[in-house]
């Protein structure tokens, strides 16, 4: 399934779970949020972007997401989220996400969310830290 | 409060419950758009459109959502989804959605989804039925 | 309803949400438990427990909770929570939660938590302090 | 850490998900009802349960579930949840299940979950089908 996200330099892979489905009997969604989340968490730690976050007092906040839903999903499946940073600047970054059925062998929905710098110490927008912008690069090669 | 969300024909109250904060203290962004379901399930109820869609067979499938987040929300507070229909197609609704902290007392995310009409009975893309598209206009006078 | 409640000093209302319920139709029982925490809180928060742990390092944990379903719930539905401490002892606090279904009129569940007291200074089981103590006494009469 | 859990036939394996924390930084404990959840649906997999559901119109219903907590959870984590049935009467399950936290290398939390079988043709309570107890007994040995 992973040449279908070949060009996500982190991949993580999930579960559904019986409970994410609603009355409708697929997945609810609101879950694709945390499927996407699980995904930018693991992004970001191979970032180390905790430590670093908290050494700089300069964190991200999620600014806004949207998503697209192209299939639904149904209790069993496997997925995988692929998640890379589509454009960096000074002070944010557009990250692109593809959720991945393996039952259906295809990109069940999409999202772009755009992360923000916050100086935590001054509780203002800030630049991104150098640290962080040159991890990126090297991740996204 | 309502004043924020005078263009808004159908709004609700919510209460922030303590387990929506994530462990930055926060409201996680993904409770957001539990807010915005029961808001749009509310408007959904005014049109009678859960009948309607029995009686069609022609239901409202969720193809994309947007959410620009504007402030941070922590318990406890009291919150006000309003919803209303934007631009009503042939075949699709786009629906506009705002969230209001009666804390905050400021709208503090908007949301924006994008509702296809499905024929269940051939499992394909439908018009909206007229009886619906008449309720959706007869609500936003 | 709160007839069938006199006997828990707190009580809160809710709402059940559409998305609560899960393909089977009924109000996940995972969501009862978001419920009753809920009713905990609040009736934490008529202690002004929150404040009294910070000033004193003490905090409660919740060591378990057992929780009886006597009837499935749907939506649309509103909801009381009634919270009453049954049973004080030195280090420990017994909670009785009943789920009132306001669409059956009836008690569609009832829970039992178990709340013991921690000192987070020194990280051990501690005493509840004595202002709590006095503050439950005098709430549940 | 499969030996913490030899005596439960069903075992299967969870990742923590940094959004399952809450303000105080652990693993909210409605969560814990979630992962239990899990483990218990993959129990009745294995008994093909929910064609025989299907098959003879006869389910189970939860009744009650207990769960005591002995060690708090926090991200990152990988943990294991083992299901067994403890007791099978003729209308009913006791399950037992545990949860395994690898970081910790302990079980972090147990649950006792009731079962009753109910048929959904005559809305009462129901025997559990022969074939379900056959199998029960043959996958705990």
């Amino acid at each position: 399934m992973d040449e279908l996200l070949t060009e996500f330099p982190v991949v993580i892979d999930l579960s559904v779970s019986w409970g994410d489905m609603d009355a409708l009997q697929h997945v609810n969604h609101v879950e694709y949020f945390r499927y996407f989340l699980n995904g930018r968490v693991s992004y970001l730690e191979r970032l180390d972007a905790l430590n670093l976050m908290e050494d700089t007092g300069v964190g991200l906040i999620l600014a806004s997401i949207q998503c697209r839903f192209k299939r639904p999903l149904t209790y069993p499946d496997q997925l995988l989220v692929g998640t890379k940073v589509e454009k960096m600047e000074n002070d944010r970054l557009l990250v692109r996400q593809a959720l991945v059925s393996m039952k259906l062998r295809m990109i069940v929905a999409e999202a772009e969310a755009l992360l923000v710098a916050f100086d935590y110490n001054t509780n203002s927008k800030a630049a991104l830290p150098d640290e962080l912008k040159q991890k990126i690069q090297a991740l996204e090669k």
